[in-house]
């Protein structure tokens, strides 16, 4: 990175790699990743290998999130780095392939960029997931994609939680982000979500063609919601849960949500409200896969985050 | 069985069961079946046992359809009558179990009533699933909530196809009958799915009430949606989907659809008609649970049927 008048001079982005399957029964990203590996033309930009490829295979075969252990938490240095052993979990494996093949993390021979398309069963629409506020090139690429499909059409949920923030599998990448698009049951294809999806990785491997081709990028503002805390449901004395999300917040992912607003309602008809403090913005509400990660919902909170300028660095 | 001169007249029920979790991520079931086992109050009725039953609970705790095979699929004489052995099937050790319980499957010591509450992917909203036209207890208790509800609050799946018709969990009891209500995730609670469960749920129990008390229901009519064909999804030479249901179709479940109309868009651009004969009624469609049973949506023809009036037999 180096620095000029007006932003961030950058490397060009010559190795980017799709990534459906991560969790094996989130549909789109396995559909067309899948499509892609058939025929990758629509995929193909000149100067730019893009590869087209399923993050974890065995979970796919058998259209579950996992086998042993949940992918897109296990790219710790720890995992990374546990001696070969043939009964290491199937995740634990496949991170360490994962990592060879498009890191090492952290190092210079990783990946440009790995998007990881995932899909939830939230009413959240489309949604960038980011990890690093300071990444102004997927900053830039974020605020393409929204200025060229219209500033309403997709979220931008950024997560540098202390607590709360988790090794994706794009983090192998010098620059990673992940998608999220629904609402879309697991298991299912639904043919809306699938346009959504191919759309923004059409104008996201645009971006990255302009960028290589010496386009500048002017620095920008870009309204993106911080992750702020996690919610999980209301649970009797055995750590059951009591209650369920509330009619009033159910599918209002991104809406405001006040204190002393419905949240929950228990199995026997009690109305729960919110008690935190000021205006929060609740999203990935009913989540399938986050019962089992104690998680009714997460709050963000609204800000703006300026992104420096990129362009190509000339060497 | 006795006839009299407006209709039938039959012994009361006494013995009644709700199952819920005949799926393990169908979640209405699930948490209401849980709830009325903690504190069966809102389901008992004066002069009926009923029992909540949860009836895979291995399924269940492992948030799937099922472990081994699907229960829904299990209640054939060959699999009752297999002889007990410890490596069989766990849904297989669990189908006899449920015939003891609450068989044998045919006999006078079957329960009288089982209603089974699934959940769908699909957008169906509640759906009674029958599978004998020939139960006019089941029709009248059908036709009562229908008028209670409102008519076209639900719709009456008959399913006497005799290549489509499977051996339900249900169909232990003398009377079964299975409720599905979409669209929900699976693995996720829906408090307006919940909600119009319960509500069935609680006009059901009345109906028998009103019967064991000596109400007499009137011969009626019921429109039925009779199951007519299953459709797969196009696929290419490897056996693989080729393509998905078409965004004219998704969603559009008891919505009629003509030759010509669009049912699949494959995935690359191309859409393809329907060519059946004539105007039929498609539902489930898009069930996630029905991609492994190469099923897309099934087609269904609109019917008028007459259920004869019903009593209870005074000895």
């Amino acid at each position: 990175m180096t620095t000029y008048l007006n932003g961030v001079s950058l490397p060009p982005s010559k190795r980017v790699s799709i990534f459906g399957g991560t969790h094996g029964n989130e549909m789109t990203g396995v559909t067309l990743v899948r499509q892609w590996i058939k025929n990758g033309a629509e995929v193909q930009r000149a100067g730019v290998l893009v590869t087209p490829f399923i993050a974890n295979p065995k979970a796919v075969e058998r259209r579950v999130r996992y086998i042993d252990q949940d992918l897109n938490r296990a790219f710790t240095p720890e995992i990374l780095s546990l001696v070969e052993r043939k009964d290491l979990p199937c995740e634990v494996k496949q991170a360490q392939e994962i990592n060879r093949l498009f890191g090492p993390k952290g190092s210079k021979d990783a990946y440009d960029v790995i998007f990881d398309l995932h899909n939830t069963t939230s009413n959240m629409g489309c949604t960038f997931i980011l990890e690093n506020s300071g990444d102004d090139f997927i900053l830039q690429m974020v605020n393409y994609i929204k200025c060229t499909l219209g500033q309403s059409s997709c979220h931008v949920l950024l997560n540098e939680h202390p607590e709360l923030k988790y090794e994706t599998t794009r983090s192998v990448a010098k620059h990673a982000v992940g998608l999220e698009v629904g609402p879309q049951p697991q298991g299912v294809i639904r043919s809306d979500i699938l346009k959504s999806t191919r759309q923004i990785l059409k104008y996201a491997l645009d971006f990255i063609q302009l960028f290589n081709k010496g386009e500048e990028f002017a620095a920008c503002d870009l309204e993106v919601y911080v992750l702020d805390a996690s919610v999980d449901y209301p649970r009797d004395q055995h750590g059951d849960i009591s209650a369920m999300i509330h009619p009033h917040l159910q599918d209002r992912d991104w809406q405001p949500l006040c204190p002393g607003d419905a949240i929950f309602l228990t199995f026997d008809g009690k109305t729960i409200y919110y008690e935190g403090e000021g205006t929060v913005y609740p999203t990935f509400i009913n989540e399938a896969a986050y019962y089992e990660k104690h998680r009714a919902f997460v709050t963000t909170r609204k800000k703006v985050l300026p992104a420096k300028g990129v362009k190509i660095r000339t060497v």
